[in-house]
C-alpha cells in the first residue's frame, strides 16, 4: 500500500507541472511576432488600466482581508479567550493564504491576456489557426495557473497542518477575495461596455470598438478585469472548495474507520484532473477544417475521456472503492449533460434563440419576455441533472458505510470539476479573442481579420454556455457536501463545548418541517435575489456616470465626435469611473450575504443556519442559471440576427435584440456568476463560525 | 360549553348571511342608472364575450373534472381494488363539488363585474364618489360570494362526512379549477392587453380603448375572466386550502386528545372574519375629503381592527387558547407588514419607482434592469414576514403540546386570510373601474368623467398590490402547514397499509441532507419556472395570432383604420383567438405541475414529495413575489411618467416605460398570481396521492 506521503508528493508535482506548463505557454504566446504600432499602443492602454484596476481592487481587498484575518484571530474556529491562539493563527494564516493565491491567480490571468490579445490580433492576419492557437494558449496560461496554485495550495495546508477545518479557512480566503473580485470586475466590465453601447451604438450611430469613444478602452479593460481575472478567481473558489469539502468528509471516515485511503483518493483524482487538463491542453488544436468551437469542445472531452480511464486505473492500482469513483464519473458525466442541455438554450442553431429572433421582430418588449420564458425552462435540465447526481452518487457510496453517503456527493462534485484546468482555458479564451476583435478593429487590420477574430470569439461565446454549466453544477454539488461539512463541524464544536458527550452528534439532519429550518430557508432564499439585485444596480448607477462623463468628453473637446485626425479621447478617465465605482459598489454586495448569515446564526442557531443555506443554494443554482442562459441566449439572438435574419444589423428587430443584449449583459457576467460565489462564501462562514452560533442564539 | 353543532350552525348562518348581503349589493348595484345608448352596447359586447369564454372555458374544464373524479374514485384515498369505494365516491363527490363551488363563484362575480362597469361610467358624470360607490360594491358582490361559498362548502362538507381528508379532496377541486381558471383568464386577458396595446398605441398611435381597435373589446372582457373570475377562483382556493390545511391539524389533536374545542375554533375564527369582511363591506364609502386609494385601505383596516376584537371576545367567551389567537394575530399583523412593504416598492412616491422611471430617459434597458433589481429586492420583506411569522406561531403554540404547533402556523394563514373578504372586493373593484374608464372613453362621456375614471382606476392598481401581499402570505403559510398535512396523510396511510403498526409513526420530518429530498427540493423549485414560462410563452404565442387578426382587420375593412363613421370592426373574432387561444395554451401548463409531482413521488416516494413541496414553496414564493411585484413596478413606472415626469406622454421615457410596462404584463397578471395556485394544488394532489406513492415508488 502506498503511503498519503506518496500522494501529497505527487499532487505537489503535478501542480508544479502545471505551473511549467504554464510558462512554456506564456514563453511562447510572448515570442508570438508584434509589428502593428497601432495595436501595440492600444494593447498597452488596456494592460495598464487593467492593471491600475487590480492594484486598486486589491489594495481594498487587502484592508478587508485584513480585517477578517483580525476577526479570525480572535473569534474562530473557537474565541481566543477561551485558549485557543494556536488553532486561530493557523486559521488565520490559512485564510490569508487563500486570498493570496487567489489574487496571485487573478494576477498571472491578467497579465498574459493582455499580451495575448495583441499576439492573437496579429496572428489573424496569418490565418484563423494560428490566431485560436495564440487565444487559446493565453487562456491555458491562466487555466494551468489556476488549477496548478489550488492544487499546491491545498496540498501544502493538508500536509503541514493535517487539519481539514484549516482547509475550510483556506477555502474561504479564497471565496472571500473570489466574491468580491468578481462581483468588482462584474460592475467595471458591464458598466464599460453598456455605456460604451449606449452612446456609441445607440446615440452616435458608431461601430463596437470605434476608438473615437472614451469608453472603448475602458471596455476592453473590463473583458479582463470581469471574464479573466473575475472567473479566475471564481473557479479557483470553486475547485478549492470542491475539494476541502470532500478532504473533510474524508479525513472523517478515515479518522473512524483508520487509515487515510480517502483522503489519498481525494489528492490522487485532483491530482489526476489536473493532469488530464494539462494533455487537454497540450494537444489542444483546429484541425485543417475544423471550426473553433469544435477544436475547444473535443479538446474538452478529450479531458473528460482521459480523467475517467487515469482514475479508474488508479482505483485498480491503489485499491480505491469503485463505488466512489463511480460517483465520480456520474458527477463528470452529468456535468456534461448540464453542458450540452445549457448549449441548447443559448445555441443559435436551437428554436430558443431563434424564436427570441423572431419576437424581436415585434418589438423589445417580446424579445425580453421570450428570453426570460426560455430562461426560465433552461434552469430545469440544471437542476433534475444535480439532483440526480447528488441522488445516484449517495446511493451508490451510501453501502460503504457511515459517512460514505456525501462524501460520494463531494466526490461528484470532485469529478465535475475534474477538468476545471480545460473549464478556464477555454473560458479565458473569450475576452482574449473579444479583445483581440476590437484590436484588429482599432489598428486597422482589414475585414478578412476582422471575420476571423469574429468567428474566434462567437465560439468563445458558444463554448462559456457549456462550460458555465459544468460550473454552476459544480458548485451546487460542492454546496450540498458542504452542508454535510457544516453538520460535521457543528457535532465537532459541540463536543468541544460539552454540548454533548465524545461520540455523540448534537445534530445529525435538518428537519424541513422545523420552523426554525423553514424560517431560515426562506431568509436564505431571499439573499441570492437580493445580492443580484445589489450588483445590478450597481451597474447601473455606475453607467449612468460613464455615460455623463462620455457626453462631457463629446461635448468639450473639439473634433471627437466628428473623428478629426489626432484627436484622441480621454479613456483613462472612463477606466476611473469604472474603477472607483466598483470598488464601491462591490463592497455592500459582497457584505450583504455575509452579514444576513450572521444575523440568522445568532437568531436561529445552527438550525435555522441548516435550512438558510438549503435556501441558499436553492435559490441560487435557480437564479444562477436563469440569469447566465437568459443573457447568453439574448446575446446569441443579437448575433443571430447580425448573422442576416429578420432584417439583420439595423432592423426594428435588432435594436429589440440589442436591448435584449444589454438587459442580459449584467445578467450574464456580473449577477449570474457571481451568485456561485456568493452561496460558497455562505457555506463557509456558516462552517466556521458553527461554533459561535452554538454558544450564542435566540433560538436553540 | 358550547357544542360544535352551534359553530356549524353559526358559520352556516354567517356564510347565508354573506349571500343575502351579495344580493342586496347586486341589486343596489343593479338598480343604479344607465342612459347612454353606446355605453349599453359597448358593455353588452363585454357582457357576451365574458359570458361566452366562460362557457367554453366551463365546457373544457368540466371534461378535465370528470376525468380526475374517475380517476379519483379508482385510485384515492386508496385504490378501488382494496376495497375503498364509498371513501372514493365520497372523495369523488367533494372534489366536484370543490369544482362547482369555484366556477360558480367566478360565474357570479363576471355577472355582476359585466353590469357595475358601466354603471360606474354613468355614476362617474355625478361625481367621484358615487361611481367609487357602484365600483366598490360590484366588487363586493365577488367578495362576498366567493367567501361565503367556501365557508359554506367546507362547513357542509365537515358536517356531513366528518372527515378532514374528504375536505382535502373539497380543496383539490377548488384548486385545480383555480389553476387553469386563473392560467387561461390570465392568458387571455394579456393576449389582448398586448396585442391592443402594440397595434393601437404603438403602431397607429391611436389612444388605448379606441373602439377602432378590433381588440378593444377583447381587452375589456380579458380585465373581467382575467381579473374577476380567474382572481375569484384563486382566492376561493386559497381560503378553502387555509381553512382545509386549519381543519386537518385541530381535528388530528382533538381526536388525540378528546373534544372538539379546536376543530370548533377553526369555524368560529373563519367565520368571524366573514362577518368583519361584511361589515368593513357596508361601511366602506369614500369621505368628502378622502381619495379612492385611502378609503379602499381605511376599510381593509377596519376590517382588520373587527377580526381581531371578535376573535379575542370568541377567545374568552368559548375557552379557546390565547396562544392560538394570538398565532392568528400574528399571520394578521405580518400580512398587513408584507402589504405595506410590497406597497413601498409599487407606489409611485417611493423610491424604486421614481428611479425606474429615471433610468427610463437612458433607454428601455436600464427600465428593464431597474425593474428587475427593485423587483429582486422586494422579495425580502415578504420572505422574512412569512418566515418570522411561522416561526412565531410556531413557537406560541409548541407549549399547548404535540401538534399544536403545526396548528399554529395553519392559523396564522387563517388569521392572514380571514379579512379575504375584503381583499377580493378591493380586488374586483380593479378590473371594474378598468373597464368603467373604457366604457367612458368610448361613450364620449368628456374629459372630466375620463379624470374621475383614472383616478378611480389608478387607486385600483395601488390597493392591488397591498392585497397581493396578503394573498401571496397567506398562500406561503397555508403550504407550510400542507406540508404537515402532507405527513399527516402519510402516517394514516401507512398505518392501513400495515407499514407500520396502529400509533407509530412512519415518518416524522424530513432531513434536508437527504439526498432524496434534496433531488425532490431541486426539481421542485424548477416547477414554477417552467409553469411560468409556459404561461408567458402562451401570452406571446397568442398575442402573435391576435396581432396578426388585427392587421388583418385594418387591411380588409375598409375605412377602419380612417375611423369612418359607421364601420365598425369584427371585435367577436379577437375574443374568439383570445378564447381558443388560452384554452388552448393553458391545459400545458395546468398540467406541468401535477405530473411533475406524479413523476418525483414514483421515483423517490414520500421524502422526495416532501423536498420537493419544500423547494416548490421557496421557488414558487420568490418568483411569485418578483414577478407581481416587478410587474406593479413597471405599470406605475409607466403612469408616473404619464402623471408628466421624465418628458410626460410621447417622451423616450415613456416610450421605455411602456416597454417595460408591457413585459410587466404577463408577469403581474398572468405567471405571477398564478403560481400561488401551482403550489398549493401541488401540495394538495400530493396529500392525496400518498398512499399511492408509499405503495410505488422507485426508491424507498
Amino acid at each position: 500500500m502506498v503511503g498519503l506521503n506518496a500522494f501529497l508528493l505527487l499532487s505537489t508535482a503535478i501542480a508544479i507541472l502545471a505551473f511549467v506548463c504554464a510558462g512554456w505557454l506564456y514563453s511562447w504566446v510572448n515570442k508570438q511576432p508584434t509589428k502593428n504600432q497601432r495595436i501595440q499602443e492600444v494593447s498597452g492602454y488596456i494592460r495598464r488600466g487593467a492593471a491600475a484596476f487590480l492594484k486598486k481592487e486589491y489594495r481594498v481587498l487587502a484592508r478587508f482581508a485584513g480585517i477578517v484575518a483580525i476577526l479570525i484571530l480572535l473569534f474562530l474556529p473557537a474565541p481566543i479567550w477561551k485558549g485557543s491562539f494556536l488553532p486561530n493563527l493557523v486559521m488565520a494564516i490559512a485564510y490569508l493564504a487563500g486570498t493570496a493565491f487567489s489574487a496571485l491567480a487573478g494576477k498571472i490571468g491578467i497579465e498574459v491576456a493582455t499580451i495575448a490579445n495583441a499576439k492573437t490580433a496579429e496572428a489573424a492576419q496569418k490565418g484563423i489557426r494560428q490566431s485560436f492557437l495564440s487565444g487559446f494558449r493565453g487562456g491555458a496560461v491562466m487555466g494551468m495557473a489556476v488549477v496548478g496554485s489550488s492544487l499546491l495550495g491545498v496540498t501544502l495546508i493538508y500536509w503541514i497542518t493535517g487539519d481539514t477545518t484549516t482547509l475550510l479557512g483556506f477555502s474561504f480566503g479564497a471565496s472571500s477575495l473570489a466574491l468580491f473580485a468578481k462581483a468588482g470586475g462584474g460592475i467595471f466590465t458591464k458598466t464599460a461596455d453598456i455605456a460604451a453601447d449606449l452612446t456609441g451604438k445607440v446615440e452616435l450611430g458608431i461601430p463596437e470598438d470605434d476608438p473615437r469613444n472614451p469608453a472603448v478602452i475602458a471596455d476592453n479593460v473590463g473583458d479582463n478585469v470581469g471574464d479573466v481575472a473575475g472567473m479566475g478567481a471564481d473557479l479557483f473558489d470553486s475547485n478549492v472548495a470542491s475539494m476541502a469539502a470532500a478532504l473533510v468528509m474524508a479525513a472523517a471516515i478515515d479518522k473512524a474507520v483508520g487509515g487515510t485511503v480517502n483522503v489519498a483518493m481525494v489528492f490522487s483524482y485532483a491530482a489526476i484532473g489536473l493532469l488530464a487538463s494539462i494533455i487537454g491542453v497540450a494537444t489542444a488544436r483546429m484541425g485543417k477544417n475544423d471550426n473553433p468551437t469544435f477544436a475547444l469542445n473535443s479538446s474538452t472531452y478529450v479531458t473528460t475521456g482521459i480523467y475517467a480511464v487515469l482514475t479508474a486505473l488508479a482505483t485498480v492500482a491503489f485499491g480505491f472503492e469503485w463505488r466512489i469513483w463511480g460517483a465520480s464519473a456520474v458527477g463528470l458525466l452529468v456535468g456534461v449533460i448540464i453542458g450540452i442541455a445549457t448549449d441548447y438554450f443559448t445555441d443559435d442553431r436551437r428554436l430558443p434563440v431563434q424564436r427570441t429572433a423572431k419576437a424581436s421582430e415585434k418589438g423589445p418588449a417580446l424579445t425580453v419576455l421570450s428570453g426570460v420564458a426560455y430562461g426560465f425552462v433552461s434552469v430545469l435540465p440544471a437542476l433534475v441533472g444535480i439532483g440526480i447526481s447528488a441522488l445516484i452518487s449517495y446511493k451508490l457510496c451510501d453501502p460503504l458505510g457511515d459517512g460514505y453517503a456525501l462524501f460520494g456527493i463531494s466526490m461528484a462534485a470532485v469529478g465535475m470539476l475534474s477538468i476545471v484546468g480545460m473549464i478556464i482555458s477555454n473560458d479565458a479564451y473569450g475576452p482574449i479573442v473579444d479583445n483581440a476583435r476590437g484590436l484588429a478593429e482599432m489598428g486597422g487590420l482589414g475585414d478578412e481579420v476582422l471575420e476571423i477574430t469574429d468567428t474566434l470569439d462567437s465560439a468563445g461565446n458558444t463554448v462559456k454556455a457549456i462550460t458555465k454549466g459544468f460550473a454552476i453544477g459544480a458548485a451546487g454539488l460542492t454546496v450540498i457536501s458542504l452542508l454535510g461539512a457544516f453538520i460535521s463541524e457543528v457535532n465537532e464544536a459541540a463536543v468541544a463545548l460539552n454540548l454533548v458527550e465524545a461520540g455523540q452528534k448534537y445534530l445529525s439532519g435538518f428537519d424541513l418541517i422545523n420552523p426554525t429550518v423553514f424560517f431560515g430557508m426562506l431568509v436564505g432564499a431571499a439573499i441570492p435575489a437580493v445580492f443580484s439585485a445589489m450588483l445590478i444596480l450597481g451597474v447601473d448607477r455606475n453607467t449612468q456616470r460613464m455615460v455623463e462623463e462620455i457626453h462631457r468628453q463629446f461635448d468639450t473637446i473639439p473634433g471627437l465626435r466628428e473623428g478629426k485626425e489626432g484627436v484622441v479621447p480621454e479613456y483613462e478617465k472612463c477606466i476611473e469611473i469604472a474603477t472607483l465605482g466598483s470598488i464601491q459598489e462591490l463592497i455592500p454586495a459582497g457584505l450583504a450575504g455575509i452579514l444576513a448569515t450572521i444575523v440568522v446564526g445568532f437568531i436561529g442557531g445552527v438550525t435555522a443556519i441548516g435550512g438558510y443555506l438549503a435556501g441558499n443554494i436553492i435559490s441560487g443554482l435557480l437564479l444562477a442559471l436563469f440569469m447566465s442562459n437568459t443573457g447568453g441566449l439574448w446575446d446569441n439572438s443579437k448575433k443571430y440576427i447580425e448573422s442576416g435574419q429578420h432584417g439583420g444589423k439595423g432592423s426594428d428587430a435588432h435594436k429589440a435584440a440589442v436591448i435584449g443584449d444589454t438587459v442580459g449583459d449584467p445578467f450574464k457576467d456580473t449577477a449570474g456568476p457571481s451568485i456561485n460565489t456568493q452561496i460558497t462564501v455562505v457555506s463557509l462562514v456558516s462552517s466556521l463560525m458553527s461554533s459561535i452560533f452554538l454558544m450564542f442564539s435566540l433560538i436553540r
